[in-house]
């Protein structure tokens, strides 16, 4: 039993049974002088520390209870980082020095760079170095208050290296005290072997991996790159077709280069479309409508030094859920910190702190269909909390480059 | 006495006697499977690690040798931040907001905010609060891997605040391991209560502030701030003029908003003139030809959301010296992190993670004068040195937005 006591400010994010838009953005259920009290995993109660200080089963319970003074400090629920690809077998520093010599993503992609490089690597390396490193990288999130994060699979494009992606996900999640959840990326792009003949590597994806994944329980949702150069938005409907034959959920990459119509795309009712620099203005409306979450990774826009970043502001003004995420990746966004996508969100996509720290909780929870055990502080959800230094929830978006977070509690196991 | 072993990347920046330039910026002493003997806050040898346990030190002082495994570690010269506003009451979280809702940086300081919104917190706060400020500002900059900070003054603005401010930087620097060099920035800009009276505001920083400064050791340095709407050129001129009666040497913020001509600064040969955002192309090869360093500041562009960053390339292919620093302030750069400049300086101005290095060690000291005890690892320098958790130098700036620092060595002393 946690109680956490004197906390400065407290981030409830409560009252969100569906993902926040608009103005709603702005609510994060800010309690001052706040306590929380938690048990099992689940949070009892949070408010005000004078009225949770009342309840009876402080009395009742006194002994067990571990007490932690969050004076001066923040509380926000735990990141929920809703893109990821966690599965690689080194960083890449070649690509990372050749963009500095003025490469385009395409130059780097066609000199044998970007996600292929990352390919030979994965296959080559072994399912328990995979997790190792998948493992390094979840306890970074960790340290940097991350307690739910989405892991891809995709730099595997086999039906071995995929599979073998994927169970490492699974070994490195069995040892991370957070939620992990795993998405199969076999349509990341086409790899170099079905470059002349890439139906048979969609068909592979649809028919080979997919049942896989699902009978094994190692994937919970199916993406797909919808690119130029990757796959083509007919391509991604059969992608989508064929997950939801075996209960996976669909979502996918789009607009990161070049915008395509998402009309074709929302009929599938995906929970999240993800990158989304590119967008039809026609398609506003119908994203505004759906039920499907605009996941903005600005890190990658940072990282290739893009001047411009995802319209975060059209967005939230037509009324679309809008969360943020780190991409962490090897070859476009190495960052496993959701408090610097906070400051990139406030000072180049002019999201309010507030608005910052919705998508990056409660938002990101819906985004991975986790909205009502993730990404609040409310009675009888997951105890998922990261204490911050400062005193200001503003804070956390306004100093940058470094790490506010001192403790993390995920499923109610602390880290600090 | 430390002995730093198994390094696996060990840069020295050795054979820097002056600030290096053009392509010198890329050599950055690399030695693989290095190590490090230091001795009474000095470095007593650097090199390949074979040669370095053949060193006779080492089997005379046996017993009083400290030896730290760096395995998997790389290991850089501590940096040198040569450009910080350590001296302020509280963040600018206002300021933040309303540049999110859209302000400009002059609609802030007409609105009442920005540099004069923390004049009225340095007035009204004791000494020993703002050393505490200052204080955590270092101790952060530490663990991110910094060991010299230049500190100004600049929002006091009236002779009591600027030597109250200054009297606050010697006394958090005594109680911090590393090295702190003074700067008295009493022309950061008018001060209210003498705006319709500016000559006699320049009058008190240059007969007043700056003799004071001098007499009781508070200042090596003195800062002004050549911009539209703080100091013309010619005020400019007449500040530095005053700083050498005074044995204060010069420095200078400059072209961060509208481009100046700076010959007529360069004649007083400035340590270092900063910001340089907007440079006229004619002055690039006086600038090159001087020995005045050009510390670049990426923070507040990144911070103040600018698409537009210094033209560090350019700089540095005419023969500019060129250092980096984090402008640490609470109005446009609050990051401690170098390593955070670092990734800006890659991602944003295409510098390889060499030549960022160059600029935040070697660049750095000689920004300051330290040329002789700063910025590289040499025998008979001061036993500056950070290690980081990377097996690779590039890394450093490549992961971003965490702090990959795991131990600072600053004199001698070891902290992590």
């Amino acid at each position: 039993m946690l109680l956490l006591t004197n906390i400065a400010q407290l981030a409830t994010l409560r009252g969100s049974e569906s993902s926040r838009r608009g103005s709603e953005l702005n609510d994060i259920g800010l309690i001052t002088d706040a306590a929380v009290l938690s048990t099992g995993g689940r949070i009892v109660v949070a408010g005000k520390q004078r009225e949770i200080l009342r309840h009876p089963w402080l009395k009742k319970h006194k002994r067990k209870i571990k007490e932690i003074d969050c004076s001066n400090k923040t509380v926000l629920p735990g990141f929920v980082d809703s893109h990821t690809h966690l599965i690689f077998a080194t960083p890449r520093l070649i690509d990372f020095e050749n963009r500095i010599a003025g490469a385009t993503y395409q130059e780097i992609a066609e000199a044998g760079g970007g996600i292929r490089s990352s390919v030979a690597g994965v296959r080559s390396t072994s399912e328990a170095k995979l997790a190792d490193g998948a493992l390094k990288a979840l306890n970074h999130m960790l340290a940097c208050g991350t307690t739910t994060v989405e892991a891809k699979s995709g730099y595997g494009l086999s039906f071995e290296a995929e599979m073998k992606s994927l169970r490492a996900i699974r070994r490195a999640a069995k040892q991370w005290p957070g939620a992990v959840v795993p998405t199969l990326l076999g349509a990341h792009v086409v790899p170099a072997e079905y470059k002349t003949n890439r139906d048979e590597y969609v068909r592979l994806v649809c028919e080979k991996m997919m049942p896989e994944a699902a009978k094994k329980k190692l994937a919970q949702f199916v993406d797909v790159f919808c690119e130029t150069g990757a796959f083509s938005v007919e391509e991604c409907q059969d992608v989508f077709c064929a997950a939801g034959k075996y209960g996976l959920k669909p979502r996918a990459h789009i607009g990161q280069f070049t915008a395509c119509a998402l009309d074709s795309l929302l009929k599938f009712s995906p929970a999240s479309l993800d990158h989304l620099d590119h967008v039809f203005e026609r398609d506003l409306p119908r994203l505004a409508q759906s039920q499907t979450v605009a996941t903005l990774v600005p890190g990658a826009n940072y990282f290739l030094g893009h001047a411009r970043y995802p319209d975060a502001r059209g967005l939230i003004d037509a009324g679309v859920a809008v969360a943020l995420a780190t991409d962490f990746n090897p070859g476009t966004s190495p960052t496993p910190n959701m408090q610097f996508i906070l400051s990139l969100a406030c000072t180049q996509m002019k999201l309010t702190p507030a608005e910052a720290i919705s998508a990056a909780t409660i938002n990101g929870a819906h985004a991975l269909l986790l909205g009502d055990r993730k990404g609040s502080i409310e009675p009888g959800k997951d105890a998922d909390m990261a204490v911050f230094d400062v005193k200001d929830y503003r804070e956390i978006a306004y100093w940058f480059g470094e790490n506010l977070c001192k403790m993390t509690i995920a499923n109610g196991n602390l880290n600090s």
